[in-house]
Order: structure tokens, then sequence, then C-alpha cells
């Protein structure tokens, strides 16, 4: 037994709850959907980092499916350190932190509010300095995190991008009543697949690397999982969507480096089934996990989730089983996911 | 000693010459910028895969700081997979591939221009499908590149897109005499280079995974020298900026974990040093590249390379020291890096 109190593994199963909270809220995200579609932006300019980063990666094709609009994570480094003259007249700017007080994730959304963009703040702190930077803040709503290593956060950003998207597209009541759904499907999916992943946990305890693949809505998902494993268990989890895979890293695999698969049912899922041919070829053991993880031929593991309303709130789900792993290999190696190694809840460094 | 012909070490080596032959092709470049900047573009969409990917994330950089226009890495998935309904009318496409046969990259392109967009192809081959697929065509003049690790691609990739944006600003003068320069610092700098890192393969021969850094223009360096460990070593090598590093992964890092760091003489240097400062306390071992290298306090290895004439153009000086270490590596390993195990040079996944 180590000392954690197993403040993650309490967080990752508030998700649900924390989704709920935030659906009271769906008011004042289509006023705010409505405000950037009268904008007509050429551009939607996604900044955070670490899971928020992840999150932002979401929201590329949250905004890309459902209204349409081109959403990119903007380089912070651009604005911020080289002082670019970008023109920010015609976007949509959404900065994202479960604080709030990510430093040049504020100076970012400070400029680009002096330059013209709407500013819209996504966190947990309405009295931050990057709410009060920004000419909007929605509210996370995921309530006090207190793990290190950030569940409720992610999730919700997730749901609060579609919810944003989705009134962008004037389809609010569709994406609502999806994650209502999402909701009742996940607390009913989690008791199972916590117990899933206690023997997984157990036979991959000396793992040192893994890839984490996911393409199109799931490369978000990839990449909160790879950080979720590099942070709380110390591996080197690296995220890739399935072509990344193909154009090079196919080639370091070996049956000590397993693969964890995202396999949703939609448009990618060839691309990921695929990608999981190659790497059964290069004999790697293979993890599938979402709402298609029955389709992926050769897993070793499954860690299927149930099937997404509408395929763009799949990562909802999927994000789960990687965050229970994560805890549950933490556990197994004697590691405390609620507090890392040399990082604090409040990162504020450049 | 092992299989290897070298080809892979003989292309780095004459990357100054390919260097050389594609600035013979100035005419070209200023043309196609100024056809760029009268389209007054809203978003610069870079596509590629692998390399040509990394290529990409520099290209960001070269259009934001020299033009100042929005340039991004788009999703190829949103338009190929999930045909999302985006606004290609006021956007620049720059398609990249070494052999112009990258089918995904192909069919963006074709679908960019018929929604549109200027679409442009950057390949070594003028009559490959990309190049059909696209409104104009750059020659990339690397030359055959035999190794099926790319080198001298990505490298004239870099050198394209700074003078083709360089262009687009109106200052290819100074681009076009900046990389002739750079040429000649580089030819100089090889035969040093090439000696120092094989003190450091030999170290790291046993080394399974590491962190490469680097930020704003290094950031597209960092993923292609990870892309070489990991393809023609099997290292699991990350490519992180130095604020991902902080947002995570720091806490996996120890001892056996090194870090290779791009410390170049720009704007994001501060960020970098500190990013080493927090890799140093975790007791990592520090490679410091780049031709800030002295900068980066308490490293074990130096790897440095000449100050670039202008500081958009350090990433075609910093690239080098990884690929001869990859080389180095590989050799040390008993790798062959001209033929990666389950790789081909033409990757026709999706």
């Amino acid at each position: 037994m180590n000392a954690s109190k197993r403040i993650f593994l309490a967080e990752v199963r508030e998700q649900p709850t924390s989704l709920l909270t935030l659906l009271e809220h769906v008011g004042a995200f289509v006023e705010v959907g409505r405000a950037c579609a009268e904008r007509k932006p050429a551009t939607v300019r996604l900044v955070g980092h670490g899971s928020s980063d992840a999150a932002a990666s979401y929201g590329v094709y949250a905004f890309g499916l459902l209204p349409g609009w081109t959403a990119l994570r903007d380089s912070i480094s651009l604005s911020v350190y080289y002082g670019a003259e970008l023109d920010f007249s015609s976007s949509v700017v959404i900065g994202l932190s479960q604080s709030g007080r990510t430093p040049d994730v504020v100076s970012y959304v400070e400029r680009a509010r002096e330059r013209g963009a709407l500013t819209v703040a996504l966190t947990n702190d309405p009295a931050s300095a990057l709410a009060q930077a920004a000419e909007v803040t929605l509210p996370l709503e995921a309530g006090e995190e207190r793990s290190v290593a950030a569940s409720k956060t992610f999730f919700n950003e997730l749901a609060a991008l579609a919810l944003l998207a989705g009134a962008a597209a004037g389809r609010e009541d569709e994406i609502w009543d999806g994650l209502r759904r999402v909701a009742v499907l996940l607390g009913d999916a989690i008791p199972e697949l916590e117990a899933t992943v206690v023997p997984l946990a157990t036979t991959f305890a000396y793992v040192g690397r893994m890839y984490v693949i996911g393409r199109g809505v799931e490369l978000g998902t990839a990449r909160e999982i790879a950080l979720k494993l590099t942070e709380t268990c110390r591996v080197a989890a690296e995220p890739l969507t399935s072509t990344d895979l193909a154009h090079g890293p196919i080639a370091a695999l070996d049956s000590m480096f397993p693969v964890w698969t995202i396999a949703s049912h939609d448009e990618c899922l060839p691309a990921l089934i695929d990608a999981a041919a190659r790497v059964r070829g290069a004999g790697a053991t293979i993890v599938a996990s979402g709402s298609a993880a029955a389709e992926v031929e050769g897993a070793e593991w499954r860690l299927p989730v149930p099937k997404a309303p509408l395929a763009v709130l799949s990562p909802l789900l999927s994000v789960v089983p990687g965050q229970l792993f994560a805890a549950a290999l933490a556990e197994a190696k004697g590691l405390d996911p609620d507090r890392p190694e040399r990082l604090t809840k409040v990162t504020l460094a450049q």
C-alpha cells in the first residue's frame, strides 16, 4: 500500500457528476457560441498547456466538425515571446487553464484581445487572471481538483468545447442531450472498467515506454492518456496519430514496447485498424480501447467503452480507461498519482 | 561493423551542397511568394507526414515571423476522412512530400484546390501526383535520397519554407543571402561535429528513451531529431517544447532518461535555459546543442553549432548535430540507419 489517498482516482469517478454540473450552464455557452458565430471567424485559436493543450487538440475537431470552422492550437511563442505581428481581427481565441493562472496563456489572451480577437476564457476560477484578461469567461465547473494530475478538468474541457462548438453551429440541443447521455453511460461503465485495468496494470508494471495511438477526434485523447502515463507512472508514453506511427516510430517497436490504441466508431477507424495491424506485425503488445475495441484484431487486452450518442463525443468515453489504467499502474508501481515528483498543481513555467 | 553503406551519413554531409542547388531556384520562390502575398491569406495550411510534418512545424514560425501570417499544420483527417466543410478560399496550402506520393496529402491538396485555396506542392519529384494535384510546384532539389531515413529532404524543406516565407514578406534577398552563408558555415562545421558525436554515441548506446526539447523555430528541429533517433536507433525519443516538459513529463525523468536540448540565440532561449535547469534538478543527463549550447548550465555534453546569420534560419544548423548523432548511435548499436526495420522510402499508409 502506498501513501496515496487516491484523490486522482476519486476525481476520475466524479467526472459524470462534474459533466452534469457543467451542463447546467448551457445558456452561457449558447450566448457565447452565438457571439462567436456572428464574428464569422477565419480561425479559432486555442491555447493551453499540458492537459488543456490536449483538450485543445480535441477543439480542432469539435469546431471543424460542428460549425465547420478552422481551429488551431496556436503557437504561444510566436505572439508572446517573438512578438509576431499576426492579424487577430477575425479570430476567436479560447484560453484553457484549470487555475486560470498559466502566465503565458494569460499574456497571449491579453495580446489577442488588444489586437481585436473575441477572447474566451475556459477556467475553473472565474476570478483568475485569465478570466480577467478575456472578454468572456465560461465556467469549467470541474469543482476543486486536488490531484496534481488533472482528470475532471480535462474531461469538462472536452465537454465545454463540444458545447461551445455545438452552439456555434446552432446544434446545442443535440450536443447537450448527447452529453447528458454520456454522463449516464459513463457512470454505468466505470465500475467494470476499474476492475478490468487491474490485471493489465500488474502485467505492465515494468513497462518503460509506450505509444498511445489515436486519430481525428481521438488525437486529444491519445495526448491526454500519454500525459497521464508519463506524469503519474513515469512511463515514456508518446501520443501518435496512426499515420505518425507508420512514418517512423513503427521501427522502434518490440515485444517490450506496447501500444495503446483508441478505436472509436468514426471515419478514422480504418486508419486505426491498419495501424494496429502494423503494430501486431512488429510483435508489440496491443491494448485496444474505445467503443470499437472489439474491431482491433490481435489485441491482447481490450477495454471497450459504450458507443457515444454522437461520434464527436466519443473522447469523453474513450479517455476514461486510460485515466483508470494510469491510476492502477501508478498503484502497481508504488507511485502516488496525486503528487507526481517535481510537479505542482499550478505550473508557472514559461 | 554492420552492413550499412552509410548512405544516411553521406546524405547528411551533402546538405550544404543540396541547399546551394535549391538556392538556384530563387526566382520560382519569389514568383510564388508574390502570388501568395497577393492572396492576403487568412491562413497558410501546411500538410505532410513524418519529416515533412516536422518541417511544417518550422513553417508555422517562418510564416509567422517573416510575412506575419498565421500558418498551421492542418488536420488532414478533418478534410480527407471526415469531409469537414471548411472554408479554404482565403488560404494558401503547402503540401510537403519527398516523393510526392503520400496518398492523403495528395487527396488533401486536391480538395483544398477544389475549394479555392492557392495550392503549392513542395516535392523532389515535379512529375508526382502531388505536383499534379497542386496549382504550383516548387522544387526541393534535394537530389535522390536513397536512405529510408530522410535528412537532406527535411533540410531543404526548411530552406524552401524560409525562402517562400521570405519572398512573401519581400525579404528574399536577405533570406537567400542568409541561406548561402548557412551552407558555408555548415560545410565548415560538419567534420568537427562528426568527431564530437562518436563518444556521445558510445555512452548512449544503451539508452532506451530520451526527450528532445526545442521551442519556437526549433520545435520542428526537435521533432525531426526525435524522429531520427526513433526510426534509426529505436530510442523512444519524444519531442517536447520547454513548456510541455514542465507540464508533466518532467516527472518521468531520471538519470537513465537523458534530455537533448536545442538552445539557439533567439527569444525562446530563456525558456529553454529554464527547462534545462528543471532537467538538471531531476538528475537527468543533458546534451546541449545549438548555437547557444554554451549557455545551458550543467550540460554533460555540448554540441555547439555556428550562430545563424538570421535567427529564423537557426534550425538549418541546429538539426545537423542530431542527424550526425543518430548516425553514430545507430552504428554504436549495430543498426542500419539506411534501412530501418519495417519502413520503406515511400509510406503509403493512411
